[in-house]
């Protein structure tokens, strides 16, 4: 199956159900007979799950912006290298929940104006784009109280600022506008298995 | 003093004996009564020191050049932006045991031909140069003798390989010729108090 190798991301705000989504289409392909590897930003790879720790753990201010970037950058080259691209010379289909837009979104939105220095780094070491990007879009307030509902969720209240999800949707939401031919963007409203039927009608030819 | 801070850096082999110029010089200029910080890479921050272990611990393929390369970025940002920056500014004189010309010639030069790749991501992220850097000059044989003297050093002594030393102090020697007006080369073959004399006229100028 060399050379029918797909890269399929999962994009969204946190409770968009992405995650379940990544699984569901995960599941779905191998019940079909396809290789699969599903995986996870950042980290992904034991190199990277270190350097996901630096970037996960201690003060908010732990890091500046820019060296964020440099580690978000250095941990998706290593998940890269080490596990997306052999999976996919393999002819294995690359499910993976986040990846380079949500470092576009996210520093764009969150820390400061700069986007145009991660796609800059981004071009320079990572190059590679998805085949498909899947983007689960689902407005803040759901998104909220999906994600309180989640067990051990308490710690992360603090972080779900409603203003700044509705200003990370309108991010993902601005991607997908620039590049139509891969961003497909999903109606997250529904119930898992209706979001899935969605998912994998997007998906289709691409995997055919 | 602000405004008057000095940023010097200090390369060389293994064995050249830039670490000890490095707290000759430092020592020198705290009797004269100037604010010095004397700080090495990689490391030099918190942060910066904890991207030091990630890179220095565990098999020497643990990372690919690229993703060593931007852990090394990432570092050097740390420790640019919460350590050398505020000194600089506050008009001390930074005195630092390698920077950036260490990862040109150690990637160039160890880890295949990744030099432009490593300018462009230090015009990217770093930008900043040194006022002045001292390249500390020795031929292998006599560093790999002075490295083999240090206490603790056999564990060091695989990778010590003469002709790699060789190919470093050569790159060294060809950034010196690149940035004549920063790069000054030092004879290191002298007496440590030799050697320092030498640094003090080279950088006498600076520092005035």
């Amino acid at each position: 199956m060399t050379g029918k190798g797909r890269f399929i991301t999962f994009e969204g705000i946190d409770g968009s159900g992405k995650s379940t989504q990544a699984r569901l289409l995960a599941e779905r392909l191998r019940t079909q007979g396809r290789e699969v590897t599903l995986t996870r930003e950042p980290g992904g790879s034991p190199g990277a799950e270190e350097i996901r720790d630096l970037l996960l753990t201690g003060a908010p201010d732990r890091w500046s912006a820019e060296t964020e970037i440099l580690l978000f950058t250095a941990a998706r080259r290593d998940h890269l290298e080490r596990r997306i691209a052999p999976a996919l010379a393999a002819g294995q289909v690359v499910i993976c929940d986040r990846f380079a837009d949500s470092t576009r979104v996210y520093q764009g939105a969150t820390r400061g104006d700069l986007r145009g220095l991660v796609d800059q780094l981004h071009g320079l070491m990572i190059g590679r784009e998805p085949d498909l990007t899947l983007l689960i879009d689902i407005d803040p307030d759901t998104g909220w109280r999906r994600a309180k509902a989640r067990p051990g969720a308490e710690a992360r209240f603090e972080d779900f600022g409603a203003e700044l999800q509705a200003r990370l949707r309108a991010g993902f939401l601005a991607l997908a506008e620039e590049a139509p031919e891969r961003i497909r963007v999903i109606d997250g409203r529904g119930s898992a298995d209706e979001v899935a039927k969605a998912v994998a009608t997007a998906a289709g030819p691409m995997l055919a």
